[in-house]
């Protein structure tokens, strides 16, 4: 039987989402550990997106196939139960026998979370990237909208890929909440380290440092010097992934 | 001149608020250090409420004197470059003369806070008690009440003491915030662990476990056996100080 695992996790003190080898703590390593057990086997799993070293996820959604005998419920009881406190699966769902959670296309949401007061950030440090200038987020929330639409995002990109680096955002904005200015964007996939990239030229911006007009002509040449810093993995978290 | 300092904290990894001498980690300790630093001689300082242990503020109130010469604006500079990220000072002001941050006749606000969802909690977990049974909040509402006014409060208190355990309740209240209760409790001063007992007692009603006429049972008695367990430390937070 098919599954579809919707889970979250505070990603502090792991390597990243993707298993790659023995020792590196991963978090698709420990929620396979877990099911292994589970099953009496080893088992392997898909994550829709292969978050960074310290991002967070609170919607990272997860295929896999597991025996049957066992109810939703208890498949979560009994992973909730051996996981370590700071990975959590929030549902489980039988699915479709072709669903995949990375390959079926989907709508990725994350968000990208910054500490924009003058106060020090005490509680929320682990779940923001905390500069120390304070942007402002008129400019970025009007700069946004620049990278909505289909894309070549080759400069928003670490590494180099043959693949496509095309992609297409269907939605952007940034919103201050409380103290916070928070960049949430959902598109139909993301190259990577491009959140971390687009979070770091809107905060350029909004420290005045670059004009948003540098958006466009990054884009249009493609050329990952021309745009921003990639910023610290800790302000972002894969929010929702929607199956088309 | 005399200050007022409002300071918030992470108390994970703290051994409380108090400085207990060479090698521990106290929130005193750490700001004493700074302070101590600045002014180019010892500083002490005296702190409203000595949380315990993996106890977190919000508002703790501070006193210190300081020489003059510099903004409380640039105070809290200073003070903020050289505190670890888990504290933080939110304000600085020039009080009165004769204004000790203990002795000064206050009312104290904490907050416990409780994971109170089925879903694990992955994120509050380092400020939430996250409990294997889900309390009936309704039943803990209703019962908090007999808490309120002047009471000799021995049974809800840890250790001994010489001194009067008699102690005002002005408010108490338990509420339902998203996944989360939260019981907020307003008292001319608290005993050692008299928080986290009130809650634990709450939360064996919730359970449960016990009858809210338990309550006014064990204030009678002062017997620390009739009260509930002490609810662990990180729900707590001392959220605010206001002086009479």
């Amino acid at each position: 039987m098919n599954y579809k695992l919707t889970v979250a996790y505070d990603g502090t003190r792991y390597r990243g989402w993707q298993r790659l080898g023995e020792g590196t703590q991963s978090i698709q390593g420990k929620l396979e550990a877990v099911l292994s057990r589970m099953e009496g086997r080893p088992v392997e799993i898909q994550g829709a997106g292969r978050t960074d070293a310290g991002v967070h996820a609170l919607g990272q959604t997860v295929s896999v196939r597991l025996s049957e005998g066992r109810t939703p419920g208890e498949i979560m009881d009994y992973v909730n139960r051996y996981l370590p406190e700071d990975i959590g699966v929030l549902s489980v769902e039988e699915a479709p026998p072709r669903f995949h959670a990375r390959l079926t296309p989907s709508r990725k949401t994350y968000r990208y979370r910054i500490w924009a007061s003058p106060l020090p950030c005490v509680f929320e440090r682990r779940w923001c990237c905390c500069p120390e200038r304070i942007p402002d987020g008129q400019r970025m929330a009007e700069a946004a909208p620049l990278f909505l639409g289909r894309h070549d995002f080759a400069a928003f990109h670490s590494g180099k890929t043959k693949k496509s680096t095309v992609r297409t955002i269907y939605a952007i904005e940034v919103t201050p909440v409380g103290p916070e200015l928070h960049i949430t964007v959902t598109g139909d996939g993301f190259l990577y380290n491009m959140v971390r990239i687009m979070a770091g030229t809107l905060l350029e911006i909004g420290w005045g440092e670059r004009e948003a007009a540098s958006i466009p002509a990054a884009l249009e040449a493609g050329d990952r010097a021309l745009a921003g810093f990639t910023a610290p993995p800790q302000g972002l978290c894969l929010m929702e992934v929607n199956y088309l």
